[in-house]
């Protein structure tokens, strides 16, 4: 029950609600009014009341919100619970840390393939999950159709290896590498994580403090 | 030379900046025109000037940047050559690989301990440097007082560990844990880098595209 265009700010709150209900879920709290639940946030309690507008009524005047109920409204809304498949391109350090590190079913994926251009890793388990060859990935996707790629390879292959997936059906990417995506293909659906970035920023307010 | 206080955006913007300098000049690119920037970025040409006014003037009208220059500048405004000292707390999957995969040095950071408190860990070697025991943190910063530290452990340690960092003097952080501590503690500066988030909201896009 969307009402409207939803501006971008809120849809980036939307995990971090999501994040902090399950919390409080896992803690046994039943009930909790938009002024605690903004105050636990650092928003304003009309901010959030706010942002739940946007998705329609989810509490009661002066009674709050159900924690597990609201918990269920954000995740169905984020479309935690019809996964979109997805494949990982890169085992290097980083993309095995990514494979390890992160329940991706938690989040609205399911991982069904592993690819690695190095014939050496092919075959290794991951995840109970064999890597397999980029040699194989045309064929792979063909068969599969795979939603979403999250690329853990450098900048140089993540060009090629986009527009080869773009080609085969994939409409959505968690980039880590530095290509944008975004600019060549303007329809496709990408969030990057770019630590570098991150790092840069933070030496930025380091030193202009 | 800054002029007055700089938006966020710009400021995030800077290492993309920075970033794609870098390429043109390894690809030995001496000049590139504020038009051409822009296109290659997907900003506008005027955004591009007035981002670049905010810091003086880089470039001659009509004749363009000079690439090398104009890296070096904007690398000096991220404070890039005056490397802050870091620590980083938790080796587990995700912290290895980021101290395998980040190369602190190109972004500010000079990385001078690394900690873990599981004891089978410590003694270990991750680029080339021992993982030292949390228990010994205290001691470490007493004497090499780093400025910033990297969080690659769950949350609940984090809390813990932020406190004792903060009192012993650190005042920045990047922080891979869902720990919120901009929330506990709004004069320390943070970058957060949150995987499951990013997944999450990836998963909005596609679900209401």
């Amino acid at each position: 029950m969307i009402r409207g265009k939803i501006s971008n700010s809120v849809i980036r709150r939307l995990p971090r609600y999501y994040r902090f209900l399950g919390e409080l879920s896992s803690k046994g709290v039943a009930r909790i009014s938009s002024g605690e639940l903004s105050a636990r946030m650092g928003f304003t309690a009309s901010q959030v009341r706010q942002d739940f507008n946007c998705f329609g009524e989810f509490g009661q005047q002066g009674y709050g919100y159900n924690v597990e109920l609201l918990k269920n409204e954000i995740g169905g809304i984020l479309g935690l619970y019809t996964p979109h498949t997805a494949v990982m391109i890169g085992v290097g350090n980083l993309g095995r840390a990514v494979a390890q590190h992160i329940n991706f079913n938690n989040f609205g994926f399911q991982l069904t393939g592993i690819f690695d251009q190095k014939e050496s890793l092919v075959g290794q388990m991951v995840k109970n999950m064999p890597i397999r060859s980029t040699a194989t990935l045309d064929e792979f996707c063909r068969e599969n159709h795979p939603q979403v790629a999250i690329l853990c390879i450098p900048k140089e292959s993540a060009e090629l290896v986009t527009k080869q997936l773009i080609k085969l059906g994939v409409t959505g990417f968690l980039n880590f590498s530095h290509y944008d995506i975004a600019l060549d293909y303007p329809n496709v659906l990408v969030e990057n994580v770019h630590f570098s970035d991150s790092l840069m920023t933070l030496s930025y307010k380091l030193s202009n403090k």
